[in-house]
């Protein structure tokens, strides 16, 4: 394993350290625990956004929190859930008398934690679980998991919030974004979790993982690669078949990055998907390219497709400021 | 190799229309020969900045066109210098009344080529060439290369443009923030030009390419990896012997990841980073941590560093609106 760190025990804390000194003027970081939290507390009450989860996603969630989208992140260590304690802190840190709405990817790990957190919070507090990846079955037994489509219900639902939307109008919104939002993933590669030192799977120099989820774990099946297009293909009849979107629905389309994809072939990527999407008759209004919910060194990308209305592209045009998503002011 | 592509041929004409497609509202995509130019044109005269050079760096160039920095960028093949007739389409398009400013990273072809353009272009015109790489002596015969630095050139140059200021003006400071700006960069791993297929360079397990370029060339030497700051702290004496800051000076603090770095491990060399400087007693007033020239899918990171002065800082801050970088509008 070769990466640029010292060591894996420091890299997250002292990551964190880098991060915050590089945005002071966006956001703080609190140790002990780690909470990374905006700086500017809003002046009036507004529903406060937490989310968190893993490290190794970079930028979700922490280069997420800003002014109209996260009030707070809870880092965890990497691939791991982050502890009922950061939640705890970010919730006194940030919550500003109208209440708490926790983002949380679907996770055992992180479900658990959250839940465990919104117990013991006393301010009232509401949950949107994100389960976006239909690379699993709706029915699987864990539930799907919770992937690059949590940026956007983040995004949407700050905006919200900021607009000074209400906990229950801020809850009932981000369920509706959930409703309306599919990904799915392919990698090249995996990746190398620092403390392990070694690729989380194997994978021959012709093949890619299909449907990849964002923490090294295997796909639901091996492919051999023959091109760009057919992934792309691929990746738009599974969103297709699950969202089944009607001729001019208007759409945001998301192309993500895995970490270690060039942003050449992800906008080859897209503009496949783009014209996959028109052959349909789905109109694309909205458009988001990069590396934005990574899987640390992974080589790959994933679709998000999120159905949209009025009020939805409203809300994704509204004005963010935060340290890797900023538009509008 | 395995890459999200089809073939080498197509990735660079599909990937244009992609990132058009994308970014409508800030930029289009002229064909035969290839030029992005920024959407909305200005409504009174200025000088017109036009860069460009060999893909594979995304987001650098076509990412940084739009208000308040690059009027046009000519993409050139994958690592390939762009051609006179795309400079010359460039200017015809953007030139507005006021001149043309070409920047230029000090590589032979570019030069020849923006040489050529330079002489053909009727308006009056003007180049900055770029040679921030100080991995190479500074009386190489070629000259020094043009890195991660040009961002920086664009992004100030392109305030003073937006400004009105003139084209002499505008050229001036561009040697100015040239003379105050020195980078170098370390790679883990090479890159993969598409159209080779094979890495351009071989290195071990535990070894790193010192003072490499953004072409996927040797850098000046193979060093042991040893850990994260052995590594940045080298970097950081490369660039005090070079520009001698004195105590109190004000910077611009620029990690930029090669392609295939996480994030989570560029933060970490910032943190590594600010504190060497802190430690010799600059003031780190500005930061830009990201991928923002890249080399494809190499590891590895650079450091760049500029001089501030209170009419830099200013124009560093001049609001930006371009597909990969954007504040304040």
């Amino acid at each position: 394993m070769k990466k640029l760190i010292n060591n894996p025990d420091d890299l997250l804390p002292d990551s964190l350290t880098g991060f915050a000194n590089a945005h002071a003027d966006i956001i703080q970081l609190q140790r002990n625990p780690y909470v990374i939290h905006r700086k500017n507390q809003p002046t009036k009450p507004k529903v406060a956004l937490i989310s968190g989860g893993g490290s190794g996603h970079e930028p979700l969630h922490s280069g997420f929190v800003g002014t109209g989208m996260l009030d707070a992140a809870c880092p965890g260590h990497i691939f791991t859930s982050p502890t009922p304690d950061q939640m705890i802190a970010a919730a006194t840190t940030v919550e500003n008398g109208a209440g708490i709405l926790f983002i949380v990817k679907n996770y055992a790990g992180d479900i658990m934690n959250f839940e465990f957190a919104s117990e013991l919070v006393t301010a009232p507090n509401e949950t949107v679980i994100v389960a976006d990846d239909i690379a699993l079955p709706k029915d699987h037994s864990m539930g799907r998991r919770g992937v690059a489509g949590t940026l956007i219900i983040e995004k949407m639902v700050g905006a919200a919030a900021e607009r000074e939307h209400n906990l229950a109008y801020c809850k009932s919104l981000g369920d509706r974004i959930c409703a309306n939002t599919a990904s799915i993933g392919a990698a090249l590669t995996s990746c190398t979790v620092p403390a392990l030192g070694r690729p989380t799977f194997d994978i021959s120099e012709t093949e890619i993982e299909m449907g990849v989820g964002i923490h090294g774990e295997r796909g639901c099946s091996t492919q051999e690669f023959t091109d760009a297009t057919t992934l792309t293909h691929n990746l738009g009849d599974a969103i297709y078949d699950e969202l089944k979107p009607k001729k001019g629905q208007e759409i945001l389309l998301h192309i993500n990055g895995l970490g270690a994809t060039p942003l050449i072939e992800q906008y080859l990527i897209y503009e496949i998907a783009q014209k996959y999407w028109k052959q349909k008759g789905i109109t694309i209004t909205r458009s988001l390219v990069g590396n934005y919910t990574t899987s640390l060194d992974m080589a790959g990308c994933s679709m998000t497709l999120t159905l949209l209305d009025p009020e939805l592209t409203t809300l994704w045009d509204h004005p963010v400021h935060t340290a890797n998503l900023r538009w509008g002011c």
